[in-house]
């Protein structure tokens, strides 16, 4: 029998899994606080890994935020865990636990679960999407993920839209992250707020989340509405781009602000339909939701583990 | 002995070849004029392929302008040859000919000769992007030509970079090829003309050509100068999208106005710098010309032709 052990490093919760050859079922299941920003997040992962450690796993996958890199399995910087600068995690974990380590960044671990357990079972070319914090993507292109030569491609959400548009949470402007992302559309209805505007949203200490903005948007309340649907708009603008770049057959959106329904994928789907180059890309396309929820990066990880043991036993055969 | 036939179908020119195994000197060669406004052009390129035909001919490459479908075969339409529409070129080139006969779009075939025979040999991750009078793109992921769903992946010339931007040719607005190929920078450099700007340029007949504008701007024609750095501002902001999208190692510039050289790269390498999402990304990567001029359609068209015939004998195998 063999285990395969899977990490979903987040910026909140460490969750850890281990699980028998082809089930999705886990054998043992773990969720500790990440406690980010303090000292010892190395150690909180090691003891959480051990939680559901079994003599008989064989490899590890780790779904970590990035940016980091995937083929020496290190994480080069993150904002959740500034202790972490040019870490070689996965080489780490793998002297520690005497396993093979692979590591890749949440939103292409995702993807890459949604692609081999998820909505997009079955499709060649997908495009993953998770609409939070942050915009964040994951792409399968001829039943392959999108890597890149660094191991830095598909950050989706940092593509420019508008190179006059508000600043990204990165630093650059106009990025499908700074118009669309839970952060833009508070920071937008905090601004128009500010200017004045008529809403029922209180301002509490200057800010706002976004999920009091659906909230409110839910109730009724003109602007919050006008903030998701601002939100959809450049939403459709940058599928659009995705179409004419990847020519996907699916597109699963994931993350908590995808959860918000018609508010967002109203003004999307007008959007999209409008800035789509040409008719034929949105023939047979799937537009969906991930089935996954939030084991979406945890089971991603859990595949990858498996899909490089399998390329590496057929390497070696 | 086995030969191939490649055919670039332009909309000035039909060029057709055919090639001994592994070479890429051609046998025969010929090139007939397209004549792409009158009825007949089926017909012509029939005897263009009939002048280089040889009975040890077992497949054929095509690369044709798009949109188009590659797994049928089918030209949807082109402005550049009104007559067809759903034109199903690949089968009908089979029926008369008795080969195999293997379809892309001239853009995703002079990618795939360039990274076969050109500028690109060796790399994984490979971005050719054509500047001419529009802007076209061919991408290798993972060594793997990347085509998509309906086969029209990598139109990279209508990603949207501004959605107020000014109109393309294809009528949407705002894309790469409306800010960056020389129909955009002709047509900027007469409405800046027509708004008065002092220039050494004549207006002849209303129009202008990218040709004749870096003409003047080499002899230090200041709005000239300025319409071709407008032009690689955008191509920097495009190139950025396309390095987070797909994190290339290698980004090949082919098409005429791409011969500018400092003009139009300069102020594209200024806007890349700006622009790119991550440093990283710009690590040992390559930025350079085409090798193979003129012929990275034929070419591409060859290789592409060949690789299938390899792919459909292992699978036979």
């Amino acid at each position: 029998m063999s285990l395969t052990i899977a990490v979903d490093l987040g910026g909140t919760h460490i969750r850890t899994a281990s699980y028998n050859s082809e089930s999705i079922t886990p054998v043992a299941h773990y969720r500790a606080r990440t406690n980010a920003h303090e000292p010892g997040v190395f150690d909180r992962l090691v003891q959480a890994i051990e939680t559901v450690w079994h003599p008989d796993v064989t490899s590890m996958g780790v779904a970590s935020p990035g940016p980091l890199d995937p083929y020496t399995g290190t994480i080069l910087a993150t904002p959740n865990i500034p202790e972490w600068k040019n870490f070689p995690l996965a080489q780490k974990l793998s002297a520690r636990f005497g396993v093979p380590v692979h590591l890749d960044n949440d939103a292409n671990m995702a993807g890459f679960g949604e692609w081999t357990f998820g909505a997009g079972k079955g499709h060649h070319n997908l495009i993953y999407l998770t609409i939070s914090t942050g915009v964040g993507g994951g792409v399968i292109c001829n039943d392959t993920l999108l890597q890149g030569f660094h191991g830095l491609a598909t950050e989706l959400g940092h593509m420019i839209i508008d190179p006059n548009g508000p600043p990204c949470g990165c630093g650059k402007n106009g990025h499908v992250e700074s118009f669309s992302s839970g952060t833009a559309i508070a920071r937008h209805t905090v601004a128009q707020i500010q200017t004045g505007q008529k809403t029922s949203l209180q301002l509490d200490g200057g800010t706002l989340t976004a999920k009091q903005i659906a909230e409110a948007a839910l109730a009724g309340d003109s602007l919050a509405i006008s903030a998701f649907a601002r939100a959809g708009y450049y939403l459709g603008i940058a599928v659009a781009n995705y179409l004419a770049i990847f020519d996907p057959s699916i597109v699963i959106f994931g993350g908590g602000v995808s959860q918000v329904g018609d508010l967002l994928f109203k003004p999307f789907q007008e959007s999209l339909h409008k800035h789509t180059f040409h008719p034929h890309y949105l023939d047979d396309l799937v537009i969906t939701k991930a089935a996954l929820g939030d084991d979406a990066g945890l089971l991603g990880a859990l595949a990858w583990a498996r899909h490089k043991r399998n390329n590496e036993m057929m390497r070696v055969a």
